[in-house]
């Protein structure tokens, strides 16, 4: 008899309540699974080996109180956490998915996925031209690149010469938006929270970057972006995004990408200098990478692969290793504690 | 011996300090004119004699201390202080602007007005192909109507059957951008703070109307756009903006227009709800019409007197009457004590 672990939410957390708890909130759980006799039918024409899957901030959000209203729907209690993964099809009642092919799902922290008629239509099989590693399909190429490419052409609209900022620069979507943006030619500053994370900024190209527990948002911003700042990738919200506002240049665009301080703050920080929107003709747009992608696929999936396989794109990852490892990885995630992109590696190749 | 008088700045006012204070920050100065012996030349082409001119409250901004950067040239100490007018030409030296006819300038709180050779270009001869009274083009066609049009149109891009909320909705601004939304089918929500504002936009075709000071916005709001809210038009900023935050739909789009509760208060108030800009994906778009009207001019003035002759537009004046009455019509502007738009006759037509 073999396993179907998987990690499952355990108890729904407030977004006030701080970080939720192992054990407590959300945990493993062990489930026996006799793989040779799991049939697909019609109802569940797939069944799929996870092999690596994302670990994203967001999950935070899906975790709570259903009587919290937000942009996702809540998780049932007792539910496997999805996040997006890539997988090998082990069994198929489908011709177009092969046996043996991988598949890109929102199959999520379990060992074993079947999947259900009705979400058959989003499970992508991945073309890979260049001959990627496995784990670029969840990494490189996954949701935070996504949310950087999306970002930065639908709402920056990048201008060759104009001064990007990026908080949170060496995190997942930050890295990958300060390379993209360099390679468009803008002047690219960056900030984040660590000196080996600083470096690795300077590493993969960012022009000026700063350490803002060493040197305060307020006094780095005019110090590096002497020509004003252009666009802004906000990753952070809160106090940062106040002195961004007293820096940026006529016509700025802000993407308002996440407000990762803010998402476990019981007392959130409150803007004072959003009269300057007026006052400097700035737009400020949030988005939600799912709802724009399809706008943006094709030459997502056309340009990305390549700058990744010509090494233009580097990326960094932090492997966790194992499905029980996933815990650790999503607090890490959420403290800020991961240097690049977290995956959990739940298989082997 | 005829007179120009003008209201002149006497002292810069900070940012912080409140309301200007008319003798000490502005005020009338007499001075001695001889009309007659006024001569126009190349340096200064034309005089003009000032017939009605508007009273906006972005003047507070321009009378700051220059030592405060904003998006406007600070006033000079003994400058007039300008404003777009209507005037007739009384003296020309340029065959293209004839004696008597008229024109929209900057050029003031004054009797009479020199315009120097390089404002030139900017000096509009008006065409009245419906005879609208000429009070109208400072007015119902003035700068304020200018904003209620570009801010509907560029930044709400307003699609029938939407829900728009509209702040201090019998100001200048929001009167028209109501009565423009109305006509292009959306659902036209405002509020204001007095029982005979309300009673006015009821008269000029808002769907729903409350008192600001009799109901909160927070109970408001969701009590009068059941379906959510799709396009804002701030025109106070603070409070009112953290309440729609909370009641505007996915994509919503925010026409950050002003925040007049926020020009004169030393401790403006502090947004908390600012993450629901990731949340529901908003766009937050603040705009200088002055900037934009370009784009749009044409559009405006081929539309806009059209629906002013049909009686389609509605349109509320307060005319101060005389030029020494300007400075009580700047404080009522800046302390919301106005009703429709301010503007000053400073002579017969």
């Amino acid at each position: 008899m073999s396993s179907n672990n998987g990690i499952i939410l355990k108890k729904h957390i407030d977004p006030v309540e701080g970080y939720p708890k192992v054990g407590e909130h959300f945990g493993l759980e062990e489930r026996p699974f006799n793989l040779e006799a799991a049939k697909v039918d019609e109802e569940h024409p797939l069944l799929l080996r996870n092999i690596y899957t994302s670990i994203d901030p967001y999950i935070r959000n899906r975790m709570r109180n259903p009587k919290h209203k937000s942009y996702l729907p809540p998780l049932d209690l007792g539910q496997v956490i999805p996040n997006l993964t890539i997988a090998e099809v082990v069994k198929s009642a489908v011709p177009e998915y092969k046996t043996g092919s991988h598949v890109i799902f929102m199959s999520g922290w379990e060992e074993y996925t079947f999947v259900p008629k009705d979400a058959m239509k989003v499970v992508q099989v991945i073309s890979n031209p260049y001959n990627l590693p496995l784990m670029t399909f969840v990494g490189a190429l996954g949701m935070p690149s996504q949310t950087a490419y999306v970002g930065l052409k639908h709402v920056g609209k990048p201008k060759a010469g104009e001064t990007i900022y990026i908080s949170a620069a060496s995190g997942a979507v930050g890295q990958v938006a300060g390379q993209l943006a360099k390679s468009m030619g803008l002047y690219v500053v960056g900030s984040a929270g660590s000196d080996e994370k600083i470096a690795y900024l300077k590493e993969i190209g960012y022009d000026a970057v700063f350490n803002y527990k060493n040197e305060s948002v307020h006094d780095a911003l005019p110090r590096l972006c002497p020509k004003g700042i252009d666009i802004y990738f906000d990753n952070v919200g809160g106090e940062t995004l106040d002195a961004v506002l007293l820096n940026v240049n006529f016509y700025a665009r802000i993407i308002f990408c996440g407000a990762i301080s803010q998402y476990n703050n019981p007392n959130p920080y409150r803007l004072k200098n959003y009269t300057e929107i007026v006052l400097k003709s700035i737009t400020i747009e949030g988005f939600i990478v799912m709802n724009l992608i399809p706008l943006y696929q094709e030459e997502y999936f056309r340009e990305m692969p390549k700058l990744i396989a010509e090494g233009k794109l580097k990326y960094k990852y932090d492997v966790y290793k194992g499905l029980g490892s996933i815990p650790e990885g999503l607090l890490g995630v959420l403290q800020g504690k991961n240097f690049g992109k977290a995956l959990a590696k739940i298989a082997d190749e």
